[in-house]
């Protein structure tokens, strides 16, 4: 039984980009015959930078619904909050005593702030252990990572070797990274990659009006109606090709180059498309936000199966260390 | 009821200079009324630098063995193992994210090892913040501490005073430093302070034979029998009046005086005292080393409590950052 790995850091509602990015990939990948998903909240990471608790509760529910709405099989595969398996926390500690100062000082996570010291936390600084942690615990085998986790992954496979080789057992599995090359990047409303740093992104839970009005706002050239246009350059026509079918997509083109055919009927063509495609996520979303408990439930339910997975694991570990 | 908080790293057996220097002391303060002392086994804090699991077991037993020989009351106070009360990763996890990277790459434990990073591991780089957790996580009011250590408390009660303002609320105590100014530095058998590192140490629990080796072992000049010896600068003396009466003091000080008194005769007499003094300890300790279910019980007790008290703190936690 192969064990994949994903987790999701809880600082938001998915945009249409992560959904695209990585929950469908992930949810397709999760249906494999002989393989279980471990689909996590990262809501311990998202504390780095999250302070407050409502809207750390807010995106935890909104993820979970989210996967739930998109079809994840929450009986075949494990579904819970990373902060529910605390245990994760105590491994933590273990692999801290395993991992050199400089591996961390070099990860570009910090590298990356390192500009700015003052705004760097021992949570960021950390981040690679706990997501060391993230992994080990479960027996991954395989992590679909984008590009920028990779070192982190690698730093995984150090410190459980480190580990490993230390008592000269097998604790530890060292993990894979599973990189989709043809991961698809999602365009924002501005042209840029959708990025919630960048507050370009679509949510495509909002209620319809609130939608629509994102959809509208999406950044276009003043190029008159009448006159024909570029659908290679304009943000409408990229997103609206990533939802659309070949033949949409093939329509709307020839709309655009034959002039006569404006940005706003673009937009509202687009508007219609998400409201069309995915409709009846947005309706499970909506009742599962309305119902947490239901959320609750299914949560609960992973954490039982993930915590003892957690304490035999732990029990390993602890017993080699002297614990 | 106040609380005085206590940890002892679990990297040997406690030596003369801990004992004299640390654990009577705080048994001492222990007996106070109106005060309850955590005394804590710091297992977790001793992965930094032991990796060897049959080292750490026999450690925190000979710790545990050391407080209850020298009449620690485990029932008014609460002894446990830090790693028996694993909510303290937990904690520590929380507080990283509280904790400015600079305060950490400031602290002295840090930056006198950073002259060889590749020899410092995450565990050592972020030790205050475990501290810290094993402070706060049980409220602890008073914290006996070494001058080396009074850094480590400013870090834990700045984090303390982050999180509370950050949510408005005095979730945690901030804890003060105990500093006690005439704390007895014991001379090793060197003449440097008594210390592990040193490797100039006098373990009292020893078996006789090899306790009388290792006070024999004590330096001394070569001044011959016949002469008059100076008692101030002498090694044996120097342990001996620790120890000692006044009276044995003034004694075995005019025999330096005087002249035709060895340092043989010194040592003899010096290992003949510790025999005296610590006929109970020994015993107790020797018996306990030898069931050390006996231990397990006492510990096990000890950690119901501590649990039971981090639980509470930590639903606080948990609630303020919405976990």
């Amino acid at each position: 039984m192969t064990r994949i790995l994903t987790g999701i850091t809880s600082n938001n509602t998915p945009h249409l980009g992560n959904i695209l990015g990585a929950i469908a990939p992930a949810i397709e990948l999760s249906k494999q015959p002989n393989s279980e998903s471990f689909f996590f909240i990262a809501d311990l990471h998202s504390l780095i930078s999250q302070k407050n608790a409502a809207l750390r509760v807010d995106s935890v529910n909104a993820i979970a619904a989210t996967w739930l709405a998109f079809g994840f099989d929450t009986q075949k595969n494990v579904f819970y909050r990373q902060s529910r398996v605390p245990q994760v926390c105590e491994l933590t500690w273990y692999l801290n005593c395993f991992t050199p100062y400089p591996m961390l000082a070099n990860a570009h996570s910090f590298k990356d702030k390192s500009g700015k010291l003052s705004d760097v936390n021992s949570g960021l600084f950390t981040y690679p252990v706990l997501m060391a942690a993230d992994i080990l615990l479960y027996d991954a085998h395989f992590v679909p990572v984008g590009k920028d986790q990779i070192q982190h992954l690698e730093i995984t496979c150090d410190i459980a070797a480190a580990f490993n080789h230390q008592y000269g057992k097998e604790i530890f599995v060292l993990p894979k990274a599973k990189i989709d090359e043809q991961v698809m990047t999602i365009p924002g409303i501005d042209g840029q990659k959708m990025s919630k740093s960048y507050n370009n992104f679509i949510n495509i839970f909002l209620p319809e009006k609130e939608l629509k009005k994102v959809v509208m706002s999406i950044v276009s050239d003043s190029t008159p109606l009448e006159a024909p246009k570029n659908p290679d350059t304009d943000n409408t026509f990229a997103l609206y090709k990533v939802i659309a079918s070949k033949e949409q997509s093939e329509t709307m083109r020839q709309n655009y180059l034959k002039g006569g055919y404006g940005y706003g009927h673009a937009k509202t063509a687009l508007y219609e498309l998400i409201l069309d495609t995915y409709k009846e996520p947005r309706n499970e979303f909506d009742r599962l936000m309305k119902n947490t408990s239901l959320l609750e439930k299914e949560l609960q339910t992973g954490e039982a199966k993930a915590s003892k997975i957690a304490d035999e694991k732990l029990k390993q570990v602890r017993e080699v260390l002297g614990f």
